[in-house]
């Protein structure tokens, strides 16, 4: 079944990979994007992440530079295109700014979502992927993490504004039966598509592992920061669930087909991980062997908010979706640095 | 120190009736409210319930029809006043409803508060008195409720617009040290202003129980309906902290005083209550007495997402606002009667 299917944020790094998998897949994308975290706002008919899209598919995207705040222009779009379901990556995800500038997180993440969701219904469009996250978890109070463990106690804007989100998706679902939602809970994507030409271009210094890691390896930074050795794990290091993004984005497609195929009602959540841990040290010795290079790194304090261990329970993913992993950490950092080899700069350097 | 003071919400219950004790001590007054539940839209100059309080006061009261979700009329008001204090009342509140229409709840509490905090930023504002309720404690885990005790776990959508609300609060307190908050967690508000001219005139069917009993003792519903006898209190009935609407107002005042005298920083709760628990039958039989009329009930099931027991610790409010509530069940009742003896049909059948 060929769907068309709008994708809200999808010049970023998951909506971009998202939409290559879609396209793909034989489906027709319409994206929106503010383009506030992605290059190529300035000719703005198509950020550079989905011009490459569409280079690798040989497909076209239909792309509009609208916020998903601006219900009128949220309404045209959905004027000019039949919409079967919606797809919504579009949201601020830095942890540390979160905390700096909370209000904006709340209105980009939360008002943002409402007023998608307030048009879609407007236009008899209940069929919703969200993108949330392994954060709604809080601290794990067991492990892995599967989607009964309880959610909340959320520690920083960021997370919470997931959180919520959530919440506010199982009240709609609740109150009106046309709603089906599917809640994606990422655990920790990272690596890049297999081609090179698309992948993870953080703004101003990474938040996560993996692009600082690569980032270090191209030696446009000078030392990795490992924030605490001190764990209560096998060495010292925080350990995560990390998935590949091809993964990650496959895992949305088998989600949107679901929804598609209305085998499903209400308010349902899936983890998205590969259900295995590795730690920073890991993650860092992986890295050096798939590149080549030696990634320097020094210890310094822990960071507040972050957990010891997490990682996904992810059969439920496997038998309702029937979708799983396949990519291994060994992917995952040659894909990373082959993205970050062809492209020391981003798409900023755009070739 | 006289102050100018933006009240959202103005012309609601608790809004007016603060409105008030504000100008009676000496403060001026703004009000902002989109009478999307006040009486007096078709004029719009003013609602009745602020006509009235002119009228008590022989003050007057700046009022603009305006919603909190428009971010440029927000804008015009700041321009044109120059605010101290913003107490923020502004917000749907029918649990039942909620529960129906959860969006338009998120969309008028979270993005309405967003968009309001994000206005008085931009106008140098920073001190806020929010208008919480005891609801975001959930299920008590013990009593008398002190502020300590964890919030969430909210079983609606209005109690999670008010705990989501308060994090927002917190978060934006943490993220810039200009702004001082005091969330208000109000338990059940109840009672009218002495005169007998303003009071609550719920739309429909009241969702709270004194609007209900009195409606049935003045003959504009046949019978009570009592839900659940069975609950773990003396006599079966939920219990409950009702709290004279005056008190309430007072407790305001004491902290927009205590905001203006900017011996507070950052985010800080309040418990509004008495701190006496009554169960619904007490509140029956006192009213009864009060109003020389019979109230007939019936008893019904539970109300989904009710607890048995509520009432506050009222401690802190006393030793940091310097408030407490002066009102007893029998004035409550009696003012209760009094306003709807007056005004058999709200501010509806104005005179």
């Amino acid at each position: 079944m060929s769907l068309s299917i709008l994708v809200t944020g999808g010049a970023g790094f998951v909506g971009s990979h998202t939409v290559l998998e879609l396209l793909n897949a034989g489906h027709r994308v319409i994206c929106v994007d503010n383009l506030c975290n992605a290059f190529g706002a300035v000719d703005a008919k198509l950020p550079e992440s989905l011009k490459r899209v569409q280079e690798l598919t040989g497909k076209n995207v239909t792309f509009y530079d609208v916020d998903i705040r601006d219900k009128n222009g949220l309404r045209e779009v959905f004027k000019k295109h039949q919409i079967d379901c919606v797809a919504h990556f579009a949201a601020l995800k830095a942890v540390g700014e979160s905390c700096r500038i909370p209000l904006q997180y709340y209105q980009n993440n939360i008002t943002g979502t409402s007023v998608l969701l307030e048009v879609m219904a407007e236009s008899n469009v209940f069929k919703f992927v969200y993108s949330s996250s392994a954060t709604v978890y809080g601290e794990p109070q067991k492990l892995p993490l599967d989607e009964k463990h309880p959610t909340g106690n959320c520690t920083n804007p960021y997370g919470k504004s997931k959180y919520f989100t959530e919440e506010i998706l199982k009240d709609l679902c609740e109150s009106d039966p046309r709603w089906s939602v599917i809640s994606l809970r990422y655990f920790n994507p990272v690596g890049a598509h297999k081609s090179g030409r698309i992948g993870e271009d953080p703004n101003g210094e990474p938040n996560n592992l993996m692009p600082y890691i690569s980032q270090v390896a191209v030696g446009r930074r000078p030392c990795l920061k490992v924030f605490g050795n001190n764990y209560d794990t096998p060495d010292g290091t925080g350990v995560r669930d990390y998935i590949h993004i091809v993964d990650l984005a496959e895992g949305h497609v088998c989600a949107l087909d679901k929804l598609a195929r209305g085998d499903l009602k209400g308010f349902v959540v899936y983890n998205l991980g590969t259900g295995c841990g590795y730690s920073v040290l890991d993650v860092v010795e992986a890295f050096s062997k798939a590149s080549g290079k030696e990634v320097k790194y020094e210890i310094v304090d822990r960071r507040p908010g972050d957990v010891a261990t997490s990682y996904a329970d992810v059969t439920l993913a496997a038998k309702e979706l029937g979708w799983k992993a396949k990519r291994g950490l060994k992917e995952m950092c040659e894909d990373t640095w082959n993205w970050q080899r062809l492209n020391p700069n981003g798409f900023s350097g755009a070739n």
